[in-house]
Parts: C-alpha cells; structure tokens; sequence
C-alpha cells in the first residue's frame, strides 16, 4: 500500500505529546503524516491582531486569532484519515472537543488521548471515538496496527 | 411564515437555563420547538447499563450510557434549524463543545451562552458561532429577531 | 417534543420479535412508527416476478425480486431517525448486516438485537451500533429513554 | 490513462482469493493498488486489547479490536474506487455484507465473489452489486476490462 | 404507516400512461403523490418567452423554456421517494435518459417503463434502474407492494 | 399536488417588490409561502448590538447584526424550494449576490430579478440562475407556470 | 497552475469525435487528461458474460455488460473536472443524456456536442449545460480558455 | 507538513492586487497555489462567444462568456483548500460576492481583502468570512501563519 495517512493531532498545547507521537512514528518508519494546529500558545492568542490589525477589547482580539487558526484547523482536519483528539490534565480544552464533534459530524475516526481522571466528563467524546489511548505510545502502536497490521511488542 | 423552529438546547444541565427559555418562548408566543438531551443527570449516567444491562467497569457503564444517549443528541441535533450551546460555570461541559463542532460541521448555526470568564478559553466555540449570550433572555431575544423580526424592547 | 419517531426494523423474518417491539411501543404509548422491509418471506422471493414478469432463471427471480424490495428497504432506511438490526438464531441475514452498514454510512444510529451467541461474529456491525439488546423489549426501553428519558421499571 | 485505481478487497480471510487477484492484477501489469482489512486472524482479534489493554469481559475485548479495525476498514473502503466482496463457504462473514452497505450509500460499485450457493441468501447484497463472480480470476477479467477495456481470452 | 410516497413520471409526453398510473393508484387507494413536468407539450416549449420575454433565435426560446420548466422538475424529482422512467415508442426523450441519470445520482430508486424493442438502447438506463416495467400497470402493481406488500392478483 | 412551495425573496429592501410577488402569489392562489430577511433597514444593522450588547467600534457593531441576520437567511434560504435574487438601481446589494451563490452551491435554483442596466455586471449571477426577470409579475407568472402550468394570459 | 484537468467524453462511439478532441488537446500541448468509457461497440456489448458466465436471455446479457461498463463510467464520471456529452447524428444514445443528468446532480459542468438539428430535443439536456458546441475543435478551444485563457485564433 | 495549499482569488481584475500577493508567497517560499479566474478583462467578457459562435443580442454574448468563464471558476474554487474575496474601489463586483456564498456554502473558509469604506455595504460577505485584510500583503501574512505558524515581523 503506498498510500500516506494523514493525522489530525488536535488539543493540549503544553506537554510534549505531539513530539512522542512523531518520534514513535518515525522510529516505526510509518507512512503518516502528521498535523496539527499551530502549538505556539501566544502565537496562536496573537495571530489575528498581528496580521488583520490590533483590537482594543480583548473578545475580538481573541475572536480574529480564533478565526485565523480556525483556516488552519479546519482545512487540515477535514482533510485528515484519523485525528488524536488530546485531552491534558489541566486547562478546558474545549477546542478539542470542538474538533471532535467536528471529526465525528465529517466522518473521520478519532482516537481520544486522555488521563483516566477525564473518564467520566469524556463520555460522550469518547463514545464516539474508535479508540481510548492513555499514552502517545499507545496511538504509535494504533497507527502501526491500521496501517502495517504490526502488533504491540 | 409557517414555520416552527426547532431549537437544540445543549450543555450544562445544573442551572435553570433551559427553564428560562422556555419560559420566555412562551411568553413571546414565539413559533418555536425547545429540544434537549436528558436532562436528569442521574438517568443520563445510568440509562445504558439500567437498559442494556450491567456493567461491572465504570468505562463501559459510562459507554453504554453514553452512546444510548447520542441516540438522542444526534438525532435531535441534526435535525435542528439553530443550537444553543451553553457553557456553565462549573464543570468541563465538553459535550456542549462537541455538541458546537457537531453543528458548525453540518451547518447548523449555533448561539453559545456563557459566562465572560470563559470568554479566552471558549474563543475557538464562539469563532464559529453565529452569537455569543450571557443570559438566557438573550437567546430569547434572538429567537424573536430571527423568527419574527422583533427588537428586543 | 411533538416528534414522531421512525424506526426502521431490519433483519429476522421468522419469530415475533417484529410485534413484540409494537405492542411495548403502544403500550408505553410512544410516538413512535415503525417501518419494515415486506416480512412475508414467500412474497418478498417472488414480488419481482410477479410484478416484472417470470424468469427461468432462480439468479434473475431473486434480482428481480432483491430489486423491487430494495426500493421500499432503501426508502424507509433513508428515511428513518432510527434503525434496529436484528440476528436471530439461524440464517445467514447478511441482508441485515447490509442494512447495518447502508446505515451507518448515513449517519443512522442503530442498535442491534441478537443472542450473545452471535457476539463474536457481530463484532465489526456491533462495533458501529450505539446499542446492543439481546430482547426486543430492551428495544423499547431503549426507545422511552430516547424519546421521553423514562428509565426501565 | 494514468490512473491508479484503489480496490478494497472485502470478507473472508481464510482462503487465497486476495493472493489469487494479486497474482493475477501483477500479471496483467493492471493499475490497481489493492487494499484490504487486517487479515491475520488473531491479531484482528486482538489488537484491540493488545493497544488499549486488556479487559476481562469478551464483549469488550472484541469491540476493542473491531474499533481499532474499522479506523483500517473505514479509511481504506472510503478512498476506494471499487470493492470486491467475497463469502466464503464457510463463516457468517457479516462484516463483509456490512461493508457492502457501507460501499452501496457511499456510491462505491462493488463485485460480489461467492459460491452459487449462497445466491438466494446473499440476493439484496448481489441485488445492489455491479457484478457478481464465482472464481477471483473473474474479478481480475472485470478489473482488466473496466480499466483498460481488456477482454477476456 | 402514514407515509405518503411521492413518486415522480418522468418523460413521454404523447400517450396516457401518467392516467393509468394514476387510475390504477386511485383504484388501489395507495397512499401516492403523482407528481410530474408539465405535459402540455405546447405550453412546456413557449413558457419561457410568455414569460420572461421573445426572443427571435429559436435555441434562446428553447434555452428559457427548459431552463423555466427545470425549475419544476429539479425541485419535484430530487423530493420524491421513487421516480418512473417512460420511454414512448417515437421521439428520443433525452430529458428522460437525463432524469435517470440525476436520480442515480441522487439515490433516488427509480423504474424504467419501456417496449421490449428499446431494451439494448437502454440498457445502462435499465442497469442503474431497480425494475423495468412495460405496462403501467406493472408501476402500480410496484408500488402496492412497495407501499402495502400487495402481491398482483 | 398538496405541495407548499417555498420561495425566498433576497435583496434589495427598499421597493415593494416583494409586496407586488407577495399580491400577485395571493390573487392567483397559489400554493406558495414566501420567505425573506428581515426587510426592516435600521433593525437590521442595529439587531445585534440590541441582543448582544453594544460595540463602541462599527464594524463589530455590523458583525454582530450580520450574523445574527444569518441565521435567519442561512436557514430560510437553505429550506427553500426557490428563490427570487433582487438588484435594485442603487446599493451594491453584495448580500444578494451571496445568497445567489449560496443556493447555487446548494443546487436551489433562482430566478433573478433586476432592470436591463445590470445586465453584464450580473452575468455570471444570472449565468447560474434559472431564469431573468425585470418585474416582479413576472416572477409570479413563473411561479404559476412552475406549480401548476398557468401560462401567463 | 499545475493541475491536470480530467475531462470525461461521453456518448457517441461511431465517429472520430474522441481522436479530434485528443489531437486539438495534444496539439495544444494543454494539461488535460482525457478518460471516456469503452469505445469498442461489440466488447461494450458482451463484456459482462465474457467475464461473468453467458446468459440465454439477452436482456440478462446487456444488463451484465451495462452494470460491467458502469463500473468504469461511473467511478471515471464521479472523479472529473468536465465533461464532454456527445449525441451523434443516429442512435438514440440515452447513455449520453444519463450521464449528462449524473453530472448535472454531482455538479460537474458539462459541454454538449451536436449538430443544431437535435437543438429541440436536447433543449433540456443543453439548459444544464455550459455550453454547447457544434465541432470537436470548439471543445478544444473551450479547453485552452478555460485552462490557460487562450482565445481562439 | 508536505501539503501544497491552493488558493483561489476571485474578485476585482483593475489592480495588481494578484501580483502582489504572488510575489509575497513566493518571498515567503510558502507552499501555495494560487488560482484564479481569467482576468483579461475583455476575453473573459468575449471568450464564449469567440468559442461557441456569435451572437447577435448582447444579453446572450454575455451569457455564453459567463457559463465559459464558471467551468474554470467552479472548478478552481470548488478544488481550493481557501479563498481570498476581493472587492475594488469601483465596479459592482457581485461575481466576487458570488464567489463569497459558494465558498460559504461548500465550507470553504476565505478571507476578505476590501478598503473600509466597503464594510457597512459587505458586512454579510464579512460575517461569513474568517479574516478581513485592507492589503494584499496581510492576506501573505495570514497564508504565512496558516500554514507554517510565521508572525509577521
């Protein structure tokens, strides 16, 4: 199969689970490209006054960077084959269940990575995920097996 | 104009939100049908298991839970003309969130109602969003404006 | 809430499980219609021929007839909020599965109602169904909870 | 023509059929990349658990695997131009009717491949097929034809 | 159940047959909305300059006038339930061939009505059609047992 | 036919164009129910600063009514069977041209409305439409044709 | 620009329309890949029981071939920028119009191909399209303008 | 990331705004395709009249160039990840606000590029729009962080 799977990595901003999940997917040598919105925390607060022009009152300021990333996110997802929606110990997180309503609402399996603290308030996104993952290794080994049918070791 | 409007109403199911709208729906005499998920929060945590039987894990008693209950949300959901999706105080609430990302993927316009302390963290729910309430009289409001053209007095 | 609910019953043509769900549906007084593909087993063989005119080929009877029955099964499937699919003990019913799959493809949400027996070799239509009953009751439960949020007694 | 075509080779696992079409797509020097389900037996079974870990009730542990295979089954059948779904002799193979359901509301024509014993059981899923072949060679002739308008020697 | 199907007559303009359908409907007391172009044959090529204006280059005249009538049949066809495809012994009835093919891609089931002389002419027509009927009578007999599960008598 | 059709009336909202449709659908009985945007000039500008609060800067104070309107517009329009696009003498009415391109993304057909003097700068609007009016009786006159075959008298 | 545009040629096979259209796209060196269905009348025909088993009854035979080159038209058809629809002067070629009304539904835009003698009976299927030529080398140039905004010389 | 990002621009053809934009991606080595529409001004106005034969009433000179001019427009837009809205100082340009409501209504996101004079007349297009630019070169800037997260400096 030549095909190259392209994967959504949608959520927490502050740990370094992206890099954990690129790092198995290359040590594994798997055909996945990876994407993700933009995980520079100010960067993605600032982008919209930055390029369209300052604001004084911080709900539009907020609203033109939520808008600008919002090209980025959504062109990328809805051209995704899977998506990792990341649910982090702290903060609401609400973008990435957003993201998962959104995967789920396009058709396009999501595997959910969270603490199992978040069992019970993640439910519903996790009802309609394929996969519950508590560790980036474990969607590492997800990938291998849809793609390759590689088994954990 | 004929029409009845169907109105999603999700997310938090600790306050008297829904109570409020429908009451000023009502009172407005407004063409319009309030739906929801179930609300009673002990049932929407137990239905799974109290119909399709028992669960020994607490993971798959909420899953069973919560895939009887998307039987209604999604159905209900997809169906809507408009959403409102509220944000409470408490609580994460990533339903609602999913709830937002599930409309705004099928082109149902939403309305989100929440708190402005949760203003930076809902940025990306509210981007997509078509108008942001702080009370509930606000959606009535727009429910009058949008239906019948009226401004609020 | 002054929806109607269609529910589409797929699958098993030769025990009452079809009329059990009815009569708890009426009893439970749920605003609920059921559809069906035609269950008179003799009839849905020969419908095409006798509509379409004979064949002295059994092959191109049964197409003639697998044709004039899917334009009412694909119809009321498209069409329907909800969809039941059920296994029963003998038989193949991969026209069941079928349904299972035309289904989840639309975005219809199903349960799906067959002896534990079967578990294993459901796994897959399983996996996509949001319900698993082993009793066409259940069935109704599921059902009142959905529409109304009444729990089992 | 310079496309490629994607064909998904669906159902049973326990015969050579997917080997045979290979065999005979790479002696044609036909375009076609064929793509199918997991097919080591065990490991579909499993990966589930093997990924997530482990549960003790069997119900689970298969609706673990078949979530984790149908990320596979889904993305692949999607993308996919055309399908071949076998039944073998032997086997429920339900996943394989599912997955021609799947294929029949996306609008993606598919062969069946089945013995002539199966023809009365299996007349809704031939019903809505383009095609319906006895032996995998037959498939690699439509292949060959419908691609480059090959007729069979 | 309740559901009145909406079956539209697509094509030959010349002979009676949308009468016996709708006889044999009538007689049956199916629950069916007939719905159909305009028939007046004069009317359906004129309309278009009555009523947006003359024009002096006959293709314009011919060009409003289908693009007037289109409007009927677009929004008629793409909301019925099933759709007849009438091919009349004399004029080539390309609309009709081009109803078929915008119902197949919209998944609307449709049956072809023709003399057995136009079978090979029609034959992708036929292959993309869930029946073929010859006589109208034969529509009516479809749609009791589609609608009712009346076998012909 | 017991169909009700639905006919959105976008653009300009200064002339009576829509009371001479609204009349001219009343004296002929037709079975049509017109829809439109809110016609009323200033509340709609000032319609979402009213339910959502002020904006000291116009250009959130236009934002905020606009996509309040919108889901008036986005749900009537998308609802609709047809729609009517009008261009008056003056005002840009970029509004309109939007909604043409949205029913035509849609595949809602319309008819345009507007005098010859618009002619090339509307081209590629009127290039999508259905048909080309310049009076509002016109329009009705369509609409009689379209639902019931009237030819203009 | 480097996008390669698919250009699907449908209808008639007993002239040299298809080679005056692939010369003119060569000569113009433009990036067009022109995919049409199988020209060769007689293997058109039998096809499907060359690969699929003979059949005594020739309405099964075409029903074989036409489902067979439906597999190749349809997936060829679905994935195309433009098409070309040809009627010749004999022939009925319903074939054609179909695929013209699967266009017209899947919004691919379409050129006809015809001499003005059919103008009448093809108003219906040429008011859907974008345009409508009376020689090969029009579509030719209609290709480079639309391609690389050549004009013709 | 490997993804080429194609970006359609439609709207205003009088200034060098295109240009602009051009030389700012390619400064910026971003990833980009940008399509457009024919902006010869008089070839697009008198291309299909040049392809297809003359016409004698202007109405149709123009009608003939417009359904050319949509084959590459629909095309180019439809296939494009994001669009760039462009409206002039002068002209009607209600091909761009066209443009505007298919991209809306296909969920492509854009991006708006008008002085601010135009924002009370364009405040529609604007709500639907996910970032207003004044210059050409904040739409680079926005393409810069889209896709690689860059600030502007």
């Amino acid at each position: 199969m030549t095909k190259v799977w392209t994967v959504y990595l949608s959520g927490e901003i502050h740990s370094d689970w992206r890099e954990r999940i690129a790092a198995g997917v290359q040590e594994a040598g798997l055909p996945v490209e990876l994407v993700a919105p933009i995980t520079m925390h100010e960067d993605s607060d600032d982008c919209g006054v930055a390029v369209f022009g300052p604001e004084e009152n911080k709900f539009w300021h907020d609203r033109k960077g939520a808008q600008l990333n919002a090209m980025r996110t959504k062109t990328l997802l809805s051209g995704s084959d899977l998506a990792v929606i990341r649910f982090g110990e702290k903060y609401k997180q609400w973008n990435a269940a957003f993201d998962a309503g959104y995967a789920a609402a396009m058709g396009i399996p999501y595997i959910t990575l969270h603490p199992a603290e978040h069992d019970h308030a993640l439910k519903e996104v996790d009802g309609a995920a394929n996969g519950v993952a508590r560790e980036p290794e474990q969607v590492v080994q997800a990938l291998a097996y849809i793609i390759r049918g590689d088994m954990p070791k």
